[in-house]
Formats: structure tokens, C-alpha cells, sequence
């Protein structure tokens, strides 16, 4: 089977994501896939029982807490999931005993996460276990977890303990002190205190025990309150735990461990609490959700990373933002960057615009802080953080520290120089006002922000005598990739734009609200002199564009720099900067991320300089190859989608599209053990809506004009836009359609493309050949690929005459050597890429029928554990003339309820595909051309083969 | 009260360190100074119940794990403290309920840490506690700890849980990862490994329980194993729960969860535990005892520090050295300094010196460390770490990070200029080996250190054309104020010495050892190049030494910096470098510790250049005014002692010596809760043995030149030369006891003396005159101070006529009121500096006497709370004449036992200090002088005043 594959272990349907199998070494990543939240807090899918390895982490939005070099970071908070269950004496643990069998769901449509084993532990039992919790969106202070049990073969006597634990960890630091524990006659409570932000946390755990009489006993050893109850469980008897916590903080009431108790003492019991939640979860997707037929990984992919951006948006809290890996792990420790508002802001502006007002607000709240950077930068006004935490200061750590003795420290600029965040605020401060027309808001908030950045472009750029210019030196724009740049195209037209808008918005508050705009005049310092400095930079700021090529270029002097063939990398599995040191990197013309690319995105809303469709495809062509879009940055695919998209590249718009929106899911960049990618969850909404449905708003109504990928049938959802609903529902124009073959069953044949079974085979045939003094070796085995049983008897004995009665139990004999042979077969007999494969079809949709010349076939499919997948098993007692005639795979299509030009053959055998052709089938060929050259594709073998990619290579065929 | 007195709450005895009062402020100061451990580990003496603010920690010697900025740590090992006491309910914890009584006892010949609490929960219930707690120094892999309660008014339910902390934190972070855990039937078990170094740690815990039908039940919440007991106890019954502890590491054995259970399966019972550990105290302190008569605070705080020495130094491992706070805090994160070799070890050298070879081989073994890192700076040889830890290489921290987001780090140029840290190890090596002929040991790691690090220092000196002469430029010496020194004479002739020994030992085992010396020849490369280079440099390194004025200038120019005069900046409560910023002090004479007087004080033993008597005198004047002694650095005042005492300042020497014995006890320097000052305590024993013992070391034995503190009466140790051991045993020369009076008693005044009752006098007076229409008010008041009541009630009748029976009902009317209004009094009526001075007067072992005109002293000391703490109360029943006969004063020191010499009376009166003078006896009046200043000393008021500088006013009075 191929280990390297990540995918083959999840089953992707409409609505939930079902992962199949446990593997220890990816228990990290599942953790964060497994993410579960509720807009007040996220806690990562560890298991209850606790395992080698794991990294639990439960984080409330806006609970920070010093720490050094990065300054801050969210504390992780109790643990809430501890359930320890002993069976006779014996500690679940999945790392112990044996797992009969594992599935784990998340259920996106009603937030619900549950996990089903049958474990049987090292002495013997087996029981099933089943968990489930949730964090109720109905009521973001409340948490459930269930477990049910289920003695298989024995009866005995079980224990729970259910905890929560005052040891959380930030990768081994624990942010909190313990200043109380008590228990209550609903169980038992727990209070901590951040070390340096004194935020105090009261959490509650009560556990009642249905289907047995099981007192619960409290005990309480410190930072560890623990209830605990043991049963007798008898055989195929089911007895259910419930666990409820609650946990509120002094950011949200002034008592917490009083609000805690008194919420766990009025909590409905488990399914009441269930059906509230499924009932607001409802409500959100009502909103939200984004439907696609035609392509069921797709559908799961785009529902996921919508989850996972509704599980991370604070409903009832202005003063916090999304972080960049969500509330789903330690990585970049829960600070705030551009991410937010330029990837993940458009989202819920367009579906749940009071979730944007929020976030937005965290930025009008934390002015203060940018104003403080500012000072310190010796600049005026607001300048923002490029990573942002409670109070708005800079929190970008200065220094990498080195790993060894002797190593130097990193420096890292972006504190410094990636100053485009001001901008990209003022950007999102716009759009949101555009989309809700909420003047309120702007006039409030809105227009605060948008002004005081101005300001501090006021103060940041500097005038050049020589060009006649203003610029912008010394910053690193949207990629990375150039610590230091001057006049970075990104960065001068979007300070541009800023200064545009903030223009429009100073006349229109001037207009409009009087007082406020005295106000902010005066506060802000607004004179005139600053006003028409405004004005002059919009007019003389340097845009580094050549009309004549239609190239901007990214940097002053980016051209001139030393170029790259990012080919010559390949294959790679880390970012090129890694590959060739940050000095290096800078001296080439390689991009870790879109730059113009991003920056001609970003105009694309409003069609502004310097967009244009040409501009898009003259620096596409010249940008994209640079950009390092698998290993760079995880903002680079979704944005590439929507352009390549545009620019009619459907298949590659459609790879990069889900590039992005399987970065999680799959871990396609490796690192998704550190948390969701929040803006590449952002940006698959985008892709999804403003690139594939090609929706631009005009002042009264979004419009759409589609460019479906490659299957899709349908793709429908809902924008908010100045007040109102508007449905969009789409499908695609006939040509979509005529382009694609319409495949719905896959036909394999079994020797050679879904095992080795022709090597048995050789060993039955040559033991008979042996027996029967009949020359017959390696090389002459290979004429009886896809041959069938009486013809390959009849090539090796040739001209020697046998009796039909001599030769019929020469068959039979040769056959009980190949039975016995293939006794042996186990699924590690797989041959590589086809369980994912297999399963890939499945998620798709597409029937699967084996069409094989073996009288064993239904024996070698359950030996390899497949049997089950198969819709249809067509062998080699399903019709009486062999391949190359069409007979067998008319059989399978017919039994399949397909038509012969809806099917494909995948075959090794140069009779198959004949087969396959005749009757008038796609035909794919595994194996030398020589052999197999006929087919319409033809492949090594099936490792690491796409369902998508075979498709995409079947049409372009066409 | 004096509230800002530490030391008040202490009662020294020989042997014992008494805690009084349970001070929650100072919890975490008293947490190191109740440090018990046995050279393997070392626990901090936090409650086992808990507390707010509490610090606690276990540190095992070389279990280290990395950490950002200062990249290795003593990893706080789990907790084996924790037992929580349940009565009825409520939980035991000092915060809570009321303490009746307290006391803490360190016993340190012993090595017993005692704690009885009688505490009365919230609920109304009186128990009382003793806890006990020991690290076996008989088996340093088992701990012990025993707890008795004893319910004093009820009978009642009592849970009992002794758990062991797998979450163990380093200021929050917490190193272990926790592996497994379970029961064995004799208690539970824990392991756990570093995150990571991978050392597995682990540990079994187990409990009895005496004088109770109470079962051990045994819960196990995840990395908490928790052994719990419930009792019915009834009033006045004492029950007793013991606590059993074993632990182990990968660093000792192969299995530590293994070896820790059956460690703990074959422990004796308590008792016999006890007893072999007292045993092993024994010899430990036979050795290494020293015996002070006359003062018993310096003979506790010697022994104290000797005890600290003892607990951290490692008997069973070579690989780890004294961390410069021991094992006993967090501060400098367990990272070993030239504090181990300079300040430490010669106690071990001299009372255990297998303890002493144990610490060098630590620095032979980490010699890979020190070469990487001379490669690292581009020299040759070993250049030993400023900071070293497990492997020897540098772990200084390259920054301090900033407390603000915009503040700036500020480098720490230790790791790459305080050099003179391998010339310590090599003074270290020298003088280990002059004490003990060790000559195996040299050969196979001594001479390796020695002339490894020679080499480097032949890579390291620069060679000035223009002068002809050796540098060495850019260093910090000694003196860790001025951070880049050039020719630091301490350095320098420091490394002249190293390569002069060095030549030494290149030439002994070439022709002892030649096979070695072949092998280190060929492995250091000692060319013959290099050898003579060595000499030359010895011979033209540059000493900044100038003969006509004898004066060693620090570094090169330093005379020419800024002058300071430091008694501008008292009071103060920080450093000079703290008061000026690193930038300014950096500019002037002002040094952290000494530099040149260190110089002098480590060439004093073998009277090498520059050291003599006049030198020694001459840098004294110039540098002791100049050096931050108070707050500067720790390792200052026992050199400053020393050196001192030399130059037979012998009351300035007693001063220093004191400030350093008592930095942890009294924390003198207010950060004692970082850990035991490790420097200090060895220069203490330094101090006494070489500065007051006046050691030196002649090849056939050690003779002693002593200089006795005034009022030792004996000062006696045992040092071990040469392979035999010595004993010394000094008393004071003649000239010594005469100079001092020999006080035994002191004779308290009340009124005016220890409290205000005047005031109470002078309200009953004035009523009495009210009532009487006599003319009286508090200027007359001021007549009546130290006069009886009846002469006093004469004054005040004046010329009026009464008769005697209405003057004695007068009398006793006045003393109704007056006896009324005293009844109000409270402890808090004390005067300032009372019961500290009280204290001290019984830890040196003077008697306290009362002498008052008043009739009604005994209630007013009672109500005062200080009854108990008078041997003897002369008031107005004792005798007929009042002051100023000298009768009250003689009877009192009559009843004393004591010779009216012996005596000193504290009077604030003028006819008290007349009969004081007149019956014989020292006097010390309080008050103006145109009152008491016929006393021998005269003082405002007792706030703050100390018996030591009392006892030395009066012998400077005679």
C-alpha cells in the first residue's frame, strides 16, 4: 500500500468529512482537522483518553498571556476532554490492546465530532466504544461530551473518570496559576489566573451516567478536579456518559466560577443541549453554506473550510479578531496579521456581515496600539502591526533564536517594513462599507481607522527630487521572499488606493456627520496641510508599471535580479527559501507569494489601476512561473485559482483551487499540525464565489458570470448585499459539459492492476508446466497477460496433444496450485495507490466493477479486503468469450446500469485493452507502451493516481 | 512594630533554624531557605498542602532540558511533596481558617525539615499538624515525609491525599512529557521524560498509616498519582501517615520506573529510615563541622550555609558540578559558574575532598564542550564555558529580552569576554591537587584541563609591537560592571600564574607519567613551540602594576574614569549599575565585587606576586570605598571579610562575614528566592577557616594564625591535608577577651523603654489632678519620668497639703485609672526594634531582666505579649528604694545570677541610667542627651538597633 499518501484514510461525502483509519504518526495533524469551536472558543480533535504524542489545546478567543520574544500568545486553556475509561482494571488507551475497528466523523452540518471503536484491551475484552462532543453554538459557554459503552463479549466492571485539567500547555508552558478548586452538588470547579494578564477562568464538569446505576464521586486532587463512577456492564448492554462543562472568563463576567456553577446547575440534560446547537448550526449554514453537485471532495473541501472560519468568528466579542491559524494551534500563537481582513474578511462580509463588523472593530479598539507604534517609529498617526494581539502593539517576534550553542539569531524584519497592513485594513474598512452601506459603523469606527493610517502614510513616505516622486523605501511588500524592497508595487498603489478612499471619506463624513468629522479633525489633527499632502501623493506617488509590456514591476530593480527556473527545483518538498538561505532567496527573482499578482486581485473588485484582463495575463505569465505557490506561502493558491480561473486555465486554476482547499484536510504543505489555514480557508470562499461564480457587485445586486470547474453541476449560495439576500445559483453553460467526458464507472481488471496475482498465477502455471515436463519460465509467462485460463494452457503445451479431459484437469490442477497460492494473499498485496484510488472514485461518485478473466477473482477480492467496493464483479464465470473480446466489460456496464461510453478500463494487458476499445470504452493502460500504447492514457501504475487528474487527462484526450 | 526587620520571626540555636511566624509575603524567600536535599536532589521547602505564591521545586543533579535564550535548565522535577489534609470537609491550607501556632524547624545536624501548625478551620474545628520531611542522605534515591494529626476539640472525618505532580513547571514551563503511569500494590508510580534531552525520570510513591483502621486507596488522574485515606479521628488521639518516595533517572540507571518500585517495595519503616539518614548526617557533619562558641547566631548561620554546601554537592556522579544557586532555585537555571571553583571548593577540598574530585572531573569531562567552544571564537585549546551545564559548552544567554513590545535587548557580553573562568578551573585544579598528592587523578584529568585551557590562552593573548609586551584586550574581569576591559590585571596575571603552573605540570608528568604525557603531548599538540611561547608570555604579559604607589590598576585607564563616591547614593535598596544604567556606571570607578582585591585575596594563599601585606593594604584604601558591596555581588563581602580581618578591621570584618552567612537566612540582598546564594556560603566557610582561622597550608600540616571575632570564645574544625586529617581548635588570644566588656545580662526600663505606658501614666495623673484641681500638664508630666508613684504624686501635690491616708488614696486612684486605661494594651503597643532586639538578645544567649519603678510591669508585659520572654521582673514590689538608688537595678541582676558588670541596663530616664551607673553597670540611655547622656551609649530609640553593634559601642566606650 502507499504510506505516503495521506488521503486514503478519509471518506469525503456532502457533509461529513470520515476518517477511517488511526495513524499514529499523523495523530497531530487529525487533531487540528478535527477542530472543533463555537466562535467563543476551538478545541483540537484529541482523543478523551489522552495518547502519545497528542497536543490538546482548547483556546477562548482574547485570553493572552505574556510570553517571551513573540511578547504574547493565547494561553491554552484546561482541558476539558479528559474521560479515562478502565474496563476491569484495564485503561483504554488506543495505544494499548488492539483497535478492531476505528471511524471518526465531524459532522460540519451539526458541529458535532464523533469517534467510534471497538477496542479489545490486552487481557481479552472487547467493548465499543463510541464518544461524541460538541461546543454548542446555541451557547458558546457550554461544552458536551458523550460516551457511550458497549460490552461485546464480556461482563465486568467499568470505571470513568472524567477531568478537567488545570495543566494546559502552551508547547510546555502553562500560562495559568491555580487559585481555587472546589466541588459543588452538580460536580466540581475549577479557577485559574493567567500568570501576567491576571484573566481569571472559572470552569464547571458535572457527568451523569445513564443505562446504570453508577453513583458519581468528586474528588479533587489540585488543578485536577475529577468525577468518577463504576459500573457493572453487562454483555451488549449500553451504558451512557455525559459530560457537560462550562467556562467562562473575567473578560466576559466578573465572576466566573459563580457564572460557571450556576450555568452547569441549569443545563437541560445532553440531547436538549444537542438539539439547540444543531438548531443554531442550521441557522449558520442557512447563511453560509456554499452548494456544489458534481464533485463530492470539492462539496466536503469548501463546507470544511467554512466551518472552520464560523467556528473562529467571536459572535458577542468586538475586542478580538481570527487568528491566523484560527483557534486550532499554537502556531504563529494566536496573533492577528492581513490574513484576517484580505483573505478571511470577505466571507463574512458577504454572508454574516455582523461577524465582520466585529473583526473590524477589534482594529478601531486597538488604534491605540498602532498609534504607539507609530510614535515609536518616529511617524505619525496609526500604523498597524503586521502581528497584532490584545492591545494592537507590535507583537512580530525581532529574533529567530538559533537552535545550537553557537548559532546566530535571525533577525526578522517584518515589524519593520511590512507596513502594508494598514493598508489592507483600510481596504477591508471599505468593502465592508460598500457591502453594508453600514454609515453608523463608518462613522464610528470606520472612518477613524481609514484616516489616522492615512495619516500615517502621510508621514511614511518620502519625496524623491531626483524622479520628481514620492516612494516608499526599505519595506517587504506581500512576498516574503524580499526582506528588503523599495517602491514595492504592492505596497505604493495600495498606499495609493488608501489615500483615495481616505479622501472620499473625509469629504463624505464632512458631509454627512459634522460633529464627528469636527472631532475626528480635531483628534486626528486633519488640516488642510495633511489633506492636500493626501492629494499630492495620490498624484506623484511612483507606480512601478510599463505601459509598453503591460509588466508592473514587484520592486524597484526586481527585474534585474539574478532569475530562476523553479523547475530545475522539482521534486521538492520544502520552500525554495529554504532551499537556498534567505541571502539567497533575496537575490532572485522568486516569489513566495503573489505580489502584482495580488495586487491586480485585489483592483479586481473594482476594477481599478492597474487591472485589467491583459495587465492580469501579461504578469501572470511573467509572475506565476516565480512564484514558489506549493512550498511559499499557503496565501499564494486560492489567489492563483481565482486568477488562472479568469484567465480560462481551468484545469490549473482548478489544482490550485484545491491546493488551498485541501491544505488541511490532505496537510498538502506539511504543516497543518500547527493549525488551520485560516486565510487560505478564506480564500477558498473567494475562489469558490468571486472566481469560479465570477460574482462582481454592482450598486444594486451582485451578478454572476460562472466559469465552473471541470464537473461541477451545479454551485449555489447566498450573498448579503446592502441589506438583502440575494441566492445565486449556478450551473454550467452546455460547453462546460461537451468538454468532459461523462464518466460514472470504472472497470479494473485484476492481474497486474490491482494486484500481483499474475505472479501466482506464474507459480501455478509453472508448477503444472514442471509436472508435465512442458518447457515454460518468466519470459513466457508474459504472453498470458489478460489470457484466459484454456487459452494460456493451451500456449504452453503447444503442440504436445492432450485429451480435452487431460487438459481440463491439467486447468483444474493448475487452478488448485493458484487457490492454494492465493490463500495466502493479504491487502499488503495491494499493489500501490489503488485503496485511494478506489476510495477517490467512491467520494466521486463513480461506480466501480471489477471485469476480470479469473474463475478466483471473488476470492482474491476478499483476500485483499476489498470486495466491498466493488459494485459489480464481472469474472471470469460472467460470459463465455475472453478479451480481447468486449464481452466481459459490456457485462460489467450493463450490470453497472452504464452505458459502454460512460465507462472506463483500466487494464495491463494489451488483450484488455482491446477489450476495452471494442466495446467502445475509455481504455486506460498500465504499462509499457509497447504493450499498452493502444489505451487512451497510459500510466506506469496506479501509485499516487487522482480520480481528478485521470479525468482531466480522459478529456483533454478528447 | 518593626515591620521591616526579616529576621525577626527566627530564633537561632546551635543546631536549629526556627521559624516563628508564618509570613505570606516572604513565602517564597522561606521556600529556599528550607531547602533540604543529599547531593543527588534538592526540594525546596514549600507547604505540602499548598499556597498561594508558592514556588515549589525539585532539582535532580544533570537532569537538564533545553529552553529558549538560555538554552539548557535544571528541569524542575514532579512534585513529591503534595499531601492535602481534609477535616470534615474543609481543606487545610494556611490561607484559610486561623493559625493558633506555628513553627518551623531546619534541623540541621539532622537534616530534618519540622513544621507544627495548630490551625482551626473556618468551620470551627482545632487540629494540630507536624509534618516532617527528609531526603535520605543514607540512600540518596529515597524520600520521606511524615505527617501527624492530632484533632484538639472534636472528633471527625480526616481524608488524607498524598499525591506525587507529574506538571512540575520552571517559572511555568513544565519539561515533562508525561509516558505511563499505574499501581503496584504498594502504592503508584510515575514516568516521565524530558521533552527534550529524553531523560526518563521515575517515581513511586507509597503511604502507611499508624494509629487508624485506615485503608490507602490508590487513584491515578492522568500524571497525578494520588494515594488516599479516610479515618474517624477523635480528640486527642494522634495519627500518623508516612510518606515513602522513590525516584531514579535514565541518568542512573537503565529502568527507572523499575528500579523505583522495588526500591520503594523493600523500604524499612520510617523510623529506620530516619535513623540511617541521622547516621549519615553524623559523619557528614564530622567532617565538615565547624564549632563556633560565644556567638550563637554566626555558629547557626555557618553551619547553616555548610549545610547548603553539603545537600547540593554530589557524592555518586561526575558529570554535573554546584549550580551557583545550588539546587534550591530557579535563578541562574541551574547553570554552573567559576562560583563552583573559586568560592565552593575549597570546603570540599579541605573536609571531603572525594566530593571536590567528583566536581573537577566535572570540568574534565565537559573539556569537548569548552574546545568547541574555543573553535567556535576562533582559538585554540579549551576556552571553558562563562555559564556551562551538561555538556560543557557555552549557555550564557546572548540577550536579555525586552518587558515591552518596543523596548530593546540588551546583549550580555559574559559568554564572550569573561574569559578568566579557565584560569579558575586551573587555580581549582592546582590547589585540589596541593591538598590532596592526588597525583592519579592529575594525570588522567587534571593536567588535561590544565594545559588544554594553557593552550588556549597561548591563542588568546595578543602581543603589543609598540610596548613589547603580552595583552589581553577586551575582556570583563572580575568586576562585572565595566563590560569590556582591556589588561584587567585580574585576568591577566591570573592567566600568568595558569601558564606558570602549567609549565609545571607539562615538566612533572613528562618525567612522573611519561606514557600520559606522550598521549596529551600528541593530543593537545604541545609542540615545543608552544611550550616556550608560555614562557615568554609569563615572562612579557603585562600586569598594570605600579611599585611606587603599590597600587594594581583594574584594567588598563581605569584610574582615569569618572570617580564615585557611593555614600552620596545611601540609603539605597539596588546596585550602583541599577541607580545609573549599565551605560554610566560603565564610565566610572565603581566595581560589582572585587577585582583586584580578588586577585590579591587568591594569590594570599601561596603569597604570590602582587600579593603582600602592603599591597594588600594600599588597593584595600584605594578599591573597598569603591565597590558595591551591599548590592553589587554576593560573592563580595566574605572576601571583603577576609581580607578585612587581615588588615585587623576587625569589626568591619564581622560585618561583611555576617552580611554574607546571612544572605539567604536574612536575605540581605532581597532576591533569596531565586535560591541559595552557593558562592557565598563557600567563601563563608572560606571567611571563617582562612580569614578568621588564619589557615594557611605549610607541606606538613595547616597552622592557623587566627583572628577571632569579638565574643568567640572558640572556633574549632577539622581539615583534611595531605591524606590526614587535622583538627583545629582555636580559642581567643588574651588580648582578644579583654578588650571586651562581658556582658551576660541586659536590664529593660518599661516606660519609655519597650513601650509607651507614660502615656497611660500621664492620662492618669492628669485625671487624678483634674479631679483634685491641681495644676499639672505634660511639660509637668516630663518631671515624673522614672521617679515612684508616690514621689511622683508629691511633685504633683506640690505645696498643697494632703494627708497620708489621702495621699495613698490618691495614689491608688490614680493607679485605677491608670490600671484601666492599660488594659486596652496590645502587642502592637511595643515600641519599634523591641522584639527583635529581644530575639537577638536570647540567640546570643543573654539574659533579659525587667527593672521598673512600676507596680503593675507584670501586667503590662503580658499585655504586651513579652511575659515569657523575661528571666527575671524587678518592679515596685522589689525593693524599698526607688531609682536612682541602684537597688531595683541589683536586684535584678542578683536574681539573674549575674555580676552587676555583667550587666546593662536601657534606661530613658535620668535617674535610671544615675542608678544604673551607680549599682556598676553599663548603661545605655534613650533620648536626648541633655537627659540620658550619662550613659555609656546613648541612642534615640531601639528601632533597628542590633546587639552585636551594641555590645561593640560598649566595648568602644571603655
Amino acid at each position: 500500500m502507499d504510506k505516503t499518501d495521506n488521503s486514503h484514510d478519509f471518506t469525503y461525502t456532502d457533509w461529513t468529512l470520515v476518517e477511517t483509519q488511526l495513524k499514529p504518526n499523523q495523530i497531530q495533524h487529525r487533531e487540528t482537522v478535527f477542530t472543533i469551536g463555537n466562535g467563543y472558543l476551538g478545541t483540537r480533535g484529541s482523543f478523551e483518553e489522552g495518547s502519545t504524542r497528542a497536543v490538546p489545546a482548547t483556546f477562548i478567543h482574547g485570553v493572552y498571556d505574556n510570553v517571551p520574544l513573540v511578547y504574547t500568545e493565547l494561553a491554552n486553556c484546561p482541558d476539558w476532554l479528559p474521560l479515562i475509561v478502565t474496563v476491569d482494571g484495564e485503561r483504554f488507551r488506543t495505544e494499548r490492546g488492539e483497535i478492531l475497528s476505528y471511524e471518526r466523523q465531524l459532522d460540519l452540518l451539526r458541529g458535532i465530532l464523533r469517534r467510534k471503536v471497538r477496542w479489545r484491551s490486552p487481557g481479552g475484552k472487547t467493548i465499543d466504544l463510541c464518544f461524541e462532543r460538541f461546543a454548542s453554538l446555541a451557547d458558546e459557554h457550554v461544552l458536551g461530551l458523550r460516551c457511550q459503552l458497549t460490552p461485546v463479549d464480556f461482563d465486568g466492571l467499568i470505571e470513568i473518570q472524567g477531568s478537567i485539567s488545570g495543566y494546559p500547555e502552551n508547547q510546555g508552558f502553562n500560562h495559568w496559576e491555580l487559585i481555587d478548586q472546589g466541588k459543588t452538588n452538580r460536580g466540581a470547579w475549577l479557577q485559574l489566573q493567567t500568570r501576567n494578564t491576571r484573566i481569571n477562568l472559572g470552569m464547571a464538569v458535572g457527568m451523569t451516567v445513564l443505562g446504570a446505576d453508577a453513583p458519581v464521586q468528586v474528588s479533587s486532587p489540585p488543578g485536577y478536579p475529577t468525577l468518577s463512577t463504576v459500573f457493572q456492564a453487562s454483555l451488549g448492554q449500553t451504558v451512557t456518559v455525559d459530560k457537560f462543562v462550562t467556562v467562562f472568563t473575567s473578560r466576559d463576567v466578573d465572576n466566573p466560577v459563580k457564572e460557571a456553577n450556576e450555568k452547569l446547575a441549569q443545563l437541560p440534560d445532553y440531547e436538549a443541549l444537542v438539539d439547540a446547537h444543531v438548531q443554531a448550526w442550521a441557522q449558520a449554514w442557512d447563511k453560509s453554506d456554499i452548494l456544489i453537485e458534481g464533485d463530492t471532495k470539492a462539496q466536503l473541501a469548501v463546507r470544511y473550510n467554512i466551518f472552520q472560519l464560523l467556528i473562529s468568528a467571536p459572535e458577542h466579542d468586538e475586542k478580538v479578531s481570527i487568528p491566523a491559524k484560527t483557534l486550532s494551534g499554537f502556531g504563529y500563537r494566536g496573533h492577528v496579521f492581513w490574513d484576517t481582513e484580505i483573505f478571511i474578511l470577505p466571507f463574512f462580509i458577504y454572508t454574516q456581515p455582523k461577524l465582520a463588523r466585529n473583526l473590524l472593530t477589534y482594529r478601531y479598539l486597538t488604534l491605540n496600539g498602532a498609534r504607539r507604534k507609530a510614535s515609536h517609529y518616529g511617524y505619525k498617526g496609526a500604523m498597524y502591526a503586521w502581528e497584532s494581539a490584545e492591545t494592537g502593539d507590535e507583537v512580530t517576534p525581532r529574533w529567530l533564536p538559533p537552535n545550537d550553542f553557537y548559532g546566530e539569531d535571525i533577525r526578522i524584519w517584518c515589524r519593520d517594513r511590512e507596513i502594508h497592513i494598514s493598508a489592507d485594513i483600510a481596504y477591508a474598512v471599505w468593502y465592508y462599507w460598500k457591502a453594508t452601506d453600514n454609515d453608523e459603523w463608518m462613522r464610528d469606527c470606520g472612518a477613524e481607522i481609514l484616516l489616522d493610517t492615512a495619516v500615517f502614510w502621510g508621514s511614511r513616505v518620502e519625496y524623491n527630487t531626483k524622479h520628481e516622486r514620492y516612494e516608499i523605501r526599505g519595506v517587504i511588500g506581500a512576498d516574503e521572499y524580499h526582506e528588503i524592497a523599495d517602491n514595492n508595487a504592492f505596497t505604493n498603489r495600495m498606499v495609493q488606493w488608501h489615500l483615495e478612499k481616505a479622501l472620499f471619506v473625509y469629504d463624505w463624513l464632512r458631509h454627512t456627520y459634522p460633529d464627528r468629522f469636527n472631532t475626528l479633525q480635531q483628534k486626528l489633527q486633519l488640516s488642510a496641510g495633511r489633506i492636500s499632502r493626501w492629494q499630492d501623493i495620490i498624484n506623484n506617488i511612483w507606480i512601478p508599471y510599463d505601459p509598453s509590456t503591460g509588466l508592473v514591476e514587484q520592486s524597484e530593480g526586481f527585474f534585474k535580479l539574478e532569475d530562476i527556473d523553479l523547475a530545475e527545483y522539482e521534486p521538492r518538498n520544502r520552500s525554495i527559501q529554504m532551499i537556498l538561505s534567505i541571502e539567497e532567496t533575496n537575490k532572485r527573482q522568486v516569489l513566495k507569494q503573489p505580489d502584482v499578482l495580488m495586487l491586480l486581485y485585489l483592483m479586481r473588485q473594482s476594477q481599478e489601476f492597474p487591472y485589467t484582463p491583459e495587465t492580469v495575463e501579461k504578469n501572470w505569465d511573467y509572475y506565476a512561473p516565480r512564484t514558489d505557490i506549493t512550498y511559499g506561502s499557503s496565501l499564494g493558491p486560492a489567489i492563483h485559482a481565482i486568477l488562472a480561473s479568469d484567465l480560462g486555465k481551468s484545469k490549473e486554476a482548478y489544482e490550485h483551487f484545491m491546493q488551498a482547499a485541501l491544505v488541511d484536510i490532505e496537510d498538502v504543505r506539511g504543516n497543518a499540525h500547527e493549525g488551520i489555514h485560516g486565510a487560505s480557508a478564506g480564500g477558498v470562499w473567494q475562489a469558490v464565489v468571486l472566481g469560479f461564480g465570477g460574482v462582481q457587485f454592482a450598486e444594486h445586486q451582485p451578478t454572476a458570470t460562472p466559469q465552473l470547474p471541470p464537473g461541477w453541476k451545479r454551485l449555489k449560495f447566498k450573498l448579503h448585499w446592502r441589506g438583502e439576500w440575494h441566492e445565486i445559483d449556478l450551473r454550467p453553460t452546455p460547453q462546460d459539459t461537451m468538454t468532459l467526458p461523462d464518466i460514472r464507472g470504472v472497470i479494473f481488471d485484476l492481474d497486474g492492476v490491482l494486484t500481483d496475482t499474475a505472479e501466482y498465477h506464474y507459480l501455478g502455471w509453472q508448477k503444472l508446466a514442471d509436472e508435465e515436463g512442458l518447457p515454460f519460465n518468466r519470459e513466457a509467462n508474459e504472453d498470458l497477460r489478460g489470457v484466459s485460463r484454456r487459452e494460456s494452457l493451451l500456449k504452453i503445451v503447444g503442440k504436445k496433444q492432450y485429451s480435452e479431459k487431460q487438459l481440463q484437469e491439467m486447468m483444474d490442477r493448475k487452478n488448485r496450485y493458484y487457490v492454494d497460492f492465493i490463500q495466502t494473499m493479504t491487502p499488503g498485496d495491494l499493489l500501490p495507490g489503488t485503496i485511494a484510488l478506489l476510495d477517490e472514485l467512491k467520494q466521486a461518485g463513480i461506480k466501480i466493477a471489477l471485469g476480470s478473466a479469473s474463475k478466483n477473482a471473488q476470492t482474491v477480492l476478499e483476500k485483499l479486503g476489498i470486495a466491498d467496493r466493488f459494485d459489480v464483479v464481472a469474472d471470469g464465470y460472467s460470459v463465455q468469450q475472453p478479451k480481447p473480446a468486449p464481452d466481459l466489460f459490456l457485462f460489467a456496464a450493463q450490470h453497472l446500469g452504464l452505458k459502454p461510453e460512460q465507462c472506463v478500463v483500466v487494464e495491463d494487458a494489451a488483450a484488455g485493452i482491446e477489450a476495452a476499445l471494442a466495446a467502445g470504452m475509455y481504455a486506460i493502460g498500465l504499462g509499457p507502451s509497447e504493450r499498452v500504447g493502444s489505451a487512451h492514457v497510459v500510466l506506469p501504475n496506479l501509485a499516487g493516481v487522482h480520480w481528478t487528474e485521470l479525468r482531466d487527462k480522459l478529456s483533454n484526450d478528447q
